[in-house]
């Protein structure tokens, strides 16, 4: 793929407006472009770090056993009635009128929805337990939209929900989730710490929030800095074993604002291990048991008995992580960004240093894109006739992890190899694609 | 997968508010479920039939060199205002205010905010052409929506845009389009014939409407018999190649009802092959040259003089596809649908005769599920107790093309297996195997 073709729109500078890294560079290398206020559009760049990380957040819910659907983005009035949100829900909820004036919403969650689908199919305890998922744009019209895609209007979210007999089944369910976030966050390249949590407007008891740390971030966290040495390798998707996954996380005392105890702290963190800082919520699972399906009358028959469901529902901002990725990975200091391999927008850049009336070395980076492709490896050209410091300069942004650089003194059998923030060398072509290939 | 874990709310009878065959089917097997009217819910089969249909869509954008973006569902009123469009539209616009009083709307198409993005980024005509498209929930407030997904207030659709310096360009650009919609719709299996149309409220002069035959259609056709037999092989991404397919169709007459004109269609079209008919619109194409670019002052600049630049747009129906589809395909006398193979939820079912204490049957299923994943073909075991002929019928409606049927007198070297519609053979897995991936 030759830069030349892309609608990459690069800006020289840093935007002015933007007040956060993830915004500045994201705006910068044209990832995204704001339509109007809280709500962008996502340019060729940015889409296609999206939908990676998408189909690893769908990859790990589908390892889990949940079962994909999807919602529409308008929903009705009258289930939110029904559940008794419709009022609570406040301003941020984009209230909407059809031709036929019925009141409609563009739907900031689904437990509403998700209930309605459910009661209205299932019949039996016999068929439970349901695990669904959808990722499907939202909307909550925040009074102050800010920071890019990471405080925005229309976001794309994942949000699954679980549907189940009993309080124990349901949190059998509930620690399903839990490992799948602790891999999905893994495989992005992020350290995600699982912290006890409020439920807010979802309701229920226990919850909790996954947070990489960030200096930007808008949530104070309190934890026990052991619990980033916790390991989730060989657990297996049976209810003991998913137990004990989360008794090593809650060994160590990790909680969001709401529930910081200063008291229960000192006592439980010694001193060394304490930590109190900033993060960014990229997951938030909760357990609500029966407050929907009691309002909304979603039961099932156990031997002629009426329960009503327990439920749970679990959220992953995919947009969003974009942006928290930026802001885990990019040393805006020093402008270089690098991407976790398998988000990456390309996994290599060849960049020719061109000059007019000369095409050797396009011609020479044409032979190794073929070679690449042939080894599935997603490459980009940068067949600009920018000098090299400039091309330096750009690919340093977009953040593409190895870059091949073919200059003046380039010759057939030994390449100059980067990886990004290391020192180059020079090898031949077979080993970039074992040493890229051996990183996927 | 096991039948009786999935989510597929299976209906007894034919529900009697669905006046098409699609509609009945898919409320039928569980595809959808109404959310309010015109607006649906993908449970887990319609789903994964219209990912399925999304990915072979996109996959023949990405061939031609579209690039792919994604526009927000929720869109300013300015820029509708600034086309024209804004008051022109009409109640089919679904019109919002949100929390500041701000006139937005959810987007029925995408001509002006792509405009928009284009204006913002490109200057020069050195970076033209710019093929741009995305795939994105749509709205329109039908005052009377039905047919189920086929005529929908909130549904998904392919949206391309191109950018052209000049006419010839432009449709030049056109064509490849022309081009990706034949090889789009004969991979879903689709026979559609391009048919010149009028351009409604898209505006612009060159419009071809892609109509598959469908007693249940809305649209009038009036055709030229020969029309079916055109090939598009060897066809490559020249504009010499291009501009003969087009010339090999328009050799036929072949239009819609806005463009019909009797007499011309009789001295046209010898008798033997005239056909008029009905049949279902899937994909419709536009060039309208500089109706957006000049009220939105997108131009670029060639050789020092402005030029607005030469657009046109490009819409395939996603999910009413999978309706159409169905149109197609099913034969609602018999009850008995079947996927084109690229697009069927499962590629084959396994269906075992299962009595109670004994799971002889189910443990074969197993290991015949073990072979067939491991060579790539996703199958679905219906693990219910239902007896034989309930689990015919069912797959019959659910339309997975390839069936394994073990009964009582089946051993482990012959399996009864059977294509839909066909009789069944003895033959072993091996042999299955073979067959299957010999159709992919």
């Amino acid at each position: 793929m030759y830069f030349s073709k892309l609608f990459i729109p690069i800006l020289k500078n840093n935007p002015t407006e933007a007040k956060i890294k993830s915004h500045q560079l994201m705006l910068r290398i044209g990832m995204i472009k704001q339509a109007s206020a809280g709500i962008y559009s996502w340019l060729p760049l940015g889409f296609k770090v999206m939908k990676k990380i998408e189909k690893i957040v769908r990859d790990e819910q589908d390892k889990v056993g949940v079962q994909e659907i999807l919602m529409p983005t308008i929903q009705s009035s009258e289930i939110w009635k029904e559940s008794g949100r419709y009022e609570d829900y406040g301003e941020e909820m984009l209230r909407i009128k059809d031709r036929q004036e019925r009141e409609m919403l563009y739907g900031p969650t689904n437990e509403e929805l998700v209930t309605d689908i459910f009661r209205s199919s299932i019949k039996s305890y016999k068929s439970l337990p349901q695990l669904l998922y959808h990722i499907q744009w939202k909307f909550r019209d925040e009074l102050r939209p800010r920071f890019g895609i990471m405080r925005c209007r229309e976001f794309y979210m994942k949000d699954a929900y679980s549907f189940d007999l009993n309080d124990d089944e349901a949190v059998f369910s509930y620690n399903k989730f839990y490992l799948a976030y602790l891999k999905t966050f893994e495989r992005l390249g992020l350290t995600a710490i699982p912290m006890a949590a409020d439920t807010g407007p979802i309701g229920g008891n226990l919850s909790h929030e996954f947070i990489i740390l960030a200096d930007t971030g808008e949530s104070k966290i309190y934890t026990d800095k052991r619990i980033f040495e916790v390991k989730n390798k060989d657990i297996t998707l049976e209810k003991e074993s998913l137990k004990k996954l989360r008794e090593k996380y809650e060994k160590y005392y990790s909680v969001t604002d709401e529930k910081f105890n200063e008291e229960e702290f000192n006592k439980n963190v010694p001193e060394e291990y304490r930590l109190k800082t900033k993060g960014i919520e990229v997951g938030h699972i909760f357990y609500f048991g029966d407050k929907y399906s009691r309002p909304m009358n979603a039961s099932v028959d156990y031997k002629g008995k009426k329960e009503f469901v327990k439920m749970g529902s679990y959220g992953i901002g995919v947009s969003r992580l974009v942006g928290a990725i930026i802001e885990a990975k990019y040393d805006d200091k020093n402008e270089i960004m690098k991407w976790p391999l398998p988000v990456s927008p390309y996994e290599c850049a060849i960049l020719p240093l061109i000059s007019k009336n000369d095409n050797s070395n396009l011609n020479k980076a044409n032979n190794i894109l073929k070679v690449l492709k042939d080894n599935n490896i997603d490459t980009i050209i940068d067949d600009t006739e920018e000098n090299f410091s400039a091309k330096m300069k750009k690919f340093n942004l977009i953040g593409i992890p190895f870059q091949i650089i073919i200059g003046k003194k380039s010759d057939q059998n030994l390449l100059e190899f980067k990886e990004l923030g290391e020192e180059s060398k020079n090898i031949n072509l077979d080993k970039i694609v074992e040493i890229i290939k051996s990183k996927k």
